[in-house]
């Protein structure tokens, strides 16, 4: 409620010295509190270093408008005569198909030529899949320059392999952004820190403490290992917005829009509430929570778990044809006890029922009882 | 305090009705106490409508991109063999050497070339330049898509010429839109409304209700005659996002990200606790102090005023070389007791400064003590 209610725009230090200064220390925070690797950290002394976006959609938007940048840039320094459209057209960029549709919207809004690869059988995008895609483009004179990984997929909370998409782009020369928006907050566990494992490759970082760390909507938190790429896109520097202090950020050339608010105070507020361990908990009791409706899923033999369950989405069906959860599906939003969401595997077709854990009230009472529900509708159904 | 607290995320109609649907309410209820054009209001039937933002810069670049995909699709329905790149690379859009930064940055970002235009003497964008641009450009193939004239520069609040602009859009099949982000607030007042003559022929219109209408940032509404031209761009639609409730927007497709807050409660409140007149109060208020300082500046023969005042804001300087309005503007810094941002006319070079009336406490003696202490510097520098 302060961060909206406090009528400072800081679009650039000058405007407001204590809404920048603090957000680089909240991102600091956040990144050490997530185990990131030390190029995302602005005392680091690099050039790397976070931001605060609106939505993981922006945070993607700005990945392709700092790669295609960047990309242009070495192209025409090779090609000095290159018309910056007909190298615009040679660019491509990578994710699995699971990847959540705002980064095909990302793509669409940079004119980024983007494909959507397949994935293994764990919902996964492998090395091999992104290393034959650029073989494939480098062979049609295409020119790679990003590969967007997800950790933890809208879907079905599956998660790319980060340590081999992270070595080919370095290899290669690709871009490597990472796009943890709801399964990011996870890694505060050190437990939990397996999916992330290669995480040190990535160029970028993006997860939303608005999802899933108890700071309200919006805060997404960008980090970027080379903040100049995408600074340098947004150099417009009329008169009227010159200023003498360059020793810090300036983070209307970090987004979208010029002006911003002091959401780093909603970091602050909840770190300095909840603590690290307060926050540990809260994750661990969610994730022990979707443990505990899969095992009662599962007790009955009718329904099966198509995903391994690692955070706070359990995703079941019923066994067999999708007819049958699709008819379930719209038994339980008739019923209106209780709120689902369904979705498809792009690859197999195959239909299912989200289950996800995600409010701070949530308790083993509230699991059973949604989980009787949904016995008494497949049972219904049974009929 | 309430719009950011009240943690509902209405990216569709079904994530919250009432997110959505007071959002269409207050947009016609402020293109109606602005005295916009019928084809911006939802309930004239029409396919338009307004929508909140986050900044201008966000409005910018979605008529950007609408102006861009509703271009090249255009050319691809004349050209079914013209590669998108190809089709692009013939696109231009126009704008003001006055415009605010954020137009050039969002044809950066949309990868759309765009000429900054000489103003005439008012710094105004005359219908002449237009056409001529336009000339120059068919004859060398581009396609010219999109004009965005400014009402209220924010270097000087000079004024585009929107109805000799308007006509040759409409004429010639370019995009219209009206950058209005301080000045729309002035329209509340019908006595004010002479700088908008023509707002009626423009495709899209945007002003800053968090600029100067009491609302707190962030709140740029954006009007569109047809917003269809906007939604197509963002058409990926995910299972997990599908719904069956089509009768009301889905302002996910109307903007960049994807979840959005409760802001229209912000423009609620403010119209119920101050009423238009209320508004119209505040507003002829800060005209009438910023009129009071012009007149206080002028009865000092040194002193000139660049541009008529119309708003609140006041371009004034020392007569002669830039030198000493330059001396000027540093002591007042150093002194630090008032604040001022300068700036410069980019047809002349003309250096100035810039006094302009935007607090709710402002009074008659502020402008007055204000006024003392620029005579204080000029009289020392004058030693």
């Amino acid at each position: 409620m302060l961060s909206d209610a406090i009528a400072c725009i800081g679009f650039s230090w000058i405007a407001s010295p204590a809404c920048t200064e603090l957000e680089t220390v909240m991102m600091d925070w956040l990144a050490k509190a997530l185990g990131l690797p030390d190029h995302f950290l602005f005392s680091s002394g690099g050039r790397g270093g976070g931001v605060i976006q609106g939505t993981a959609s922006e945070a993607s938007l700005m990945v392709f408008l700092g790669a295609r940048n960047d990309a242009i840039a070495k192209l025409q320094a090779a090609e000095p005569q290159g018309e910056p459209c007909e190298l615009l057209a040679r660019l491509v960029a990578y994710t699995s198909e699971e990847a959540h549709s705002s980064v095909e919207r990302a793509a669409k809004l940079a004119f980024v030529r983007i494909r959507s690869l397949k994935t293994d059988e764990k919902h996964s995008l492998r090395g091999d899949a992104l290393k034959q895609a650029i073989a494939e483009d480098r062979a049609k004179g295409l020119v790679p320059i990003l590969c967007i990984a997800t950790l933890g997929t809208t879907s079905s909370c599956a998660f790319d392999n980060v340590r081999e998409l992270g070595q080919i782009c370095n290899r290669e020369g690709l871009w490597c952004h990472v796009d943890a928006a709801y399964a990011g907050s996870a890694l505060l566990c050190p437990e939990l820190r397996n999916f992330a494992d290669g995480i040190e490759l990535a160029d970028s970082f993006n997860f939303n403490p608005h999802k899933w760390m108890l700071v309200t909507f919006d805060c997404s938190a960008l980090f970027l290992r080379d903040a100049s790429k995408i600074v340098e896109i947004f150099s417009a520097d009329p008169i009227y917005l010159k200023h003498e202090f360059t020793g810090q950020p300036d983070y209307r050339h970090w987004q979208i829009p010029l002006g911003r608010r002091f959401r780093s105070l909603k970091i602050w507020f909840v770190m300095r509430c909840f603590g690290i361990s307060g926050l540990q908990a809260y994750i661990r009791k969610h994730v022990s929570l979707a443990k505990e409706f899969e095992a009662l899923i599962l007790a009955n033999g009718r329904f099966e778990v198509v995903e391994e369950v690692t955070l706070g989405l359990v995703c079941f069906r019923l066994k067999g044809a999708n007819e049958a959860t699709e008819a379930l599906y719209r038994t339980l939003r008739e019923d209106q006890r209780i709120h689902l969401v369904a979705s498809k595997f792009h690859s197999s077709g195959v239909y299912f029922l989200r289950f996800v854990v995600c409010s701070s009230q949530c308790e083993s009472k509230d699991i059973r009882f949604a989980h009787s529900v949904i016995m008494e509708a497949a049972n219904k159904l049974a009929k």
